[in-house]
């Protein structure tokens, strides 16, 4: 066996120093993590002990020993009682974070970037599938997030309006909807967008389609040529990263602060990006708006660079405590520059699959074009309906009517968090959405994941939203769907399974 | 003005000579159009007499005379009174033909095949749409193809389903569909496919789309590495030619004769090819059955070489005269190798928009993961109420039903031709499915569809299914959606239409 002193290989490993303005626990973890992807630090290899690090490089212990717990927690290292810290002989291979890491540069190693632009097969393999592909989704279990309550649904006047739509004075219809969708359904989109989020486009410049992966799907094959670069933020929306990654496009992770998606990095990064993905109303997973100076910044850029925005507005008309914020797409170059995406799946059922993306001028005919020769358009009984359902005043209802059901399960969510949660999970104060992340104190997500699922409890650890950033340990939990009651008694649940001590 | 006897610089054009098994007309017709499109022929150049030509490499002057008719009915020649025949100053630019053909080695020219495998807008903006996008689809017009009688759907059974489904007890459904589709409609498709096209495949084999373009789509972007190529029917249909293009693909087009796909050309072209596109029940748009020998030998060399299948079977359930012919992928090593698919747009009405796919094992898991990824899954409901119209045998009794009208219009078509059309255009003994290819005697397509709007009768030009393979000038007609009253009365202004002498 190795002891640690005999280990001086491992020693000879360049980290290089620290960067300006990164925590030095940060550069640790990262500089470590990257030598073992890169096979500098080879698999089996052992690491010094904490304190002869942290004498040679400097640091404190604690820093050292931080670095290294968030490596095993990820699996990236082993540690076993008298053999000291070794790189895992297994590495993590959790759908977001088995490739390689973007260095600092912005650029992924060469085999990422080189990688074949068809043959998804391939690239799809490496991956945790995004969505579940199970025979059966049942109602969610507390936690589950990103989902909203179907319960609230008024399916009777849904039902009323299918009747409406299939009588035999009707067949008609059955002919087929245009390419870009009902005209109906689109004047009534047109509408909301106006008053919603402020948004003035003509209903030709809004196109149906399934969901908002498919939007994103297409603006990715229209936009970007082999080799094209999209930011994508960090940490972000699974799907739309394993998207960008399955298309073959060049990924750049732009890192997420407090005020949203940090511009800066991104023209330092990736200046000339085709393409960038905001989610600029609640940054998911986290939660945070972009901030208006950043906005401003962001379509400057792409106004300057031709490159175009796309803006993923999943879920921004339940927001608690204000009106909603207004879409980037409102803002001075929107019209040109930014896609604007929404779904009808979280405001009113998973199963509607119904979305929309209002374009500028010049895209809507390549979209549709590209929209109908892939997959034609979505059903059109459903666009039928949802249509009249807009035009006769039951959607506006229906969001109000939701809106504060889930304000009141926002609220009862952060009161079970301090009654339950104290020193386990920090959450914040939660203004709009259906779902949140809480912080966790001294657990690794993988811990606190298996114990919760053993418990019962679903709970997306933060790690599947990340790129190549270092986040600290979380949990992505949804609200919306769970009463008062359930949230309370799930909530202790929770604390109960995470505050029991590993068997 | 250049005189014929000024222009021997066309004469030292090297033609080549004949290849064997190809008449003289379409060798000259194609090795002058690859000229013109090569550029070695430029914009402008005048030609040799047809009698000079003629001479020059012993063909008989009525053979030259038709290969430049038809090079001047598409627009790759201008005669003018007194000027003789020159290359046209404006190219023809109909959408399936304004790429450079494939040369006989079955490969496209450098610019093609380099295409970036990213930016569709570019690819697309050359052609034209491949489906209408149009913001209403109007009850077609006689003798729209590719079409079905909605007029004949029992609606009223459609709407009971819906109403039995959108019940306060089933808000449950709402929550979503799994990704490869509703597990009972799975089960009542692989029931049919049993039934109605001799395959045995598990329901977990069957995945939800929501077109055949989709799952052509699908199976593109996981099979085919940039370069790889694509084996397509020429003629063959738009829809799948314009995809494979826009996603750049190498297509390759393999011709089609009585027996349907000329296997032993595709295996001389492309033996390599990573994927075949065939519809194999009913050529589209020709309308023959691939024979017996030839489905052996395509599977053979799918097995040999790991090659797919894709079989669109679009139509094959209308057969009128015997039994429908079983699946290709019913067949030895279809297993494995052929992707069967099929849709309920052409069975049940256009706007449903639900199809399938019928999976080799292996491809299950990563189609699903592709398109759950790429678009999510379609409408639940649509899924569930054609689960129920399966499983209580309106589907069955529907196919049914429609089979014998359309045979009946089938009839009437043909005795309408025989009335109206002789001299004009010859059709063939429809044997099955919703649409006919009428030979042109003496008119270009251009000039019969022209006249054709002009007196209201829709009719597609042969020429828009066309693939770099010469044929001669002809008609896709639709029959189906008509009554026999309408397709006689329509026949009728059609005769006078292409009777009439242009003004």
């Amino acid at each position: 066996m190795i002891s640690e002193k005999q280990a001086p290989l491992v020693w000879s490993l360049p980290l290089g120093t620290p960067a300006a303005g990164i925590g030095l626990q940060r550069w640790l973890y990262d500089a470590l993590r990257q030598a073992i992807l890169s096979g500098r630090l080879p698999t089996g290899a052992m690491l010094p002990g904490t304190r002869a690090l942290a004498l040679q490089y400097g640091l404190a212990r604690g820093t050292v020993q931080a670095a290294y717990d968030q490596l095993l927690s990820e699996g990236y290292l082993a540690a076993r009682p008298g053999s000291g810290t070794r790189v895992s002989l297994a590495l993590p291979e959790t759908g977001m974070r088995n490739a390689a890491p973007a260095p600092r540069t912005g650029r992924r190693p060469a085999a990422a970037a080189a990688a074949p632009a068809g043959a998804w097969i391939e690239r799809l393999a490496g991956s945790e599938p995004a969505f579940p592909l199970a025979d059966r989704l049942a109602v969610p279990q507390p936690f589950m997030p990103h989902r909203c309550d179907v319960a609230g649904f008024p399916i009777d006047v849904w039902r009323r309006l299918h009747v409406r739509h299939l009588r035999p004075s009707r067949l008609v219809a059955l002919e087929g909807t245009a390419a870009g969708g009902l005209p109906a359904l689109r004047q009534a989109i047109a509408n909301h967008l106006a008053i919603a989020r402020g948004v003035a486009v003509a209903p030709a410049q809004i196109v149906l389609v399934g969901s908002v992966q498919q939007a994103l799907d297409l603006c990715l094959r229209l936009l970007l040529s082999p080799g094209d670069t999209v930011w994508m933020e960090d940490p972000g929306y699974m799907g739309a990263r394993q998207l960008m990654q399955a298309g073959g496009a060049r990924v750049v992770d732009v890192p997420v602060d407090a005020n949203g998606l940090r511009v800066a990095d991104g023209l330092r990064l990736a200046p000339s990006a085709r393409l960038a993905y905001v989610t600029p109303s609640r940054q998911a997973p986290l939660g945070m708006a972009l901030s208006p100076e950043r906005r401003l910044a962001l379509l400057q850029w792409a106004v300057r660079q031709g490159a175009y925005i796309f803006e993923d507005d999943y879920d921004s008309d339940y927001r608690f405590v204000a009106r909603p914020i207004p879409a980037l797409k409102s803002l001075a170059g929107g019209d040109t520059q930014v896609i604007l995406a929404g779904t009808f799946s979280k405001l009113l059922f998973p199963d509607l699959r119904l979305a929309y993306v209002a374009l500028p001028p010049q895209l809507v005919e390549p979209f549709t074009r590209a929209a109908s020769l892939t997959s034609r358009h979505p059903n059109g009984l459903a666009q039928a309906v949802l249509a009249d359902f807009m035009a006769e005043g039951h959607f506006d209802r229906h969001v109000r009517r939701m809106r504060k059901i889930y304000a009141g399960r926002a609220q009862a969510f952060e009161q079970a968090a301090r009654t339950h949660w104290r020193g386990l999970i920090e959450v914040p104060a939660i203004q709009a959405g259906l779902d949140i992340v809480g912080r966790l104190n001294g657990m690794d997500e993988a811990t606190a994941t298996r114990r919760l699922a053993a418990a019962g409890i679903t709970a997306f650890a933060l790690g599947r939203y990340r790129g190549s950033q270092w986040i600290s340990p979380g949990l992505v939990m949804g609200f919306a769907p769970f009463d008062e009651a359930q949230i309370d008694a799930s909530a202790a649940i929770m604390a109960k399974a995470l505050g029991r001590r590993e068997p």
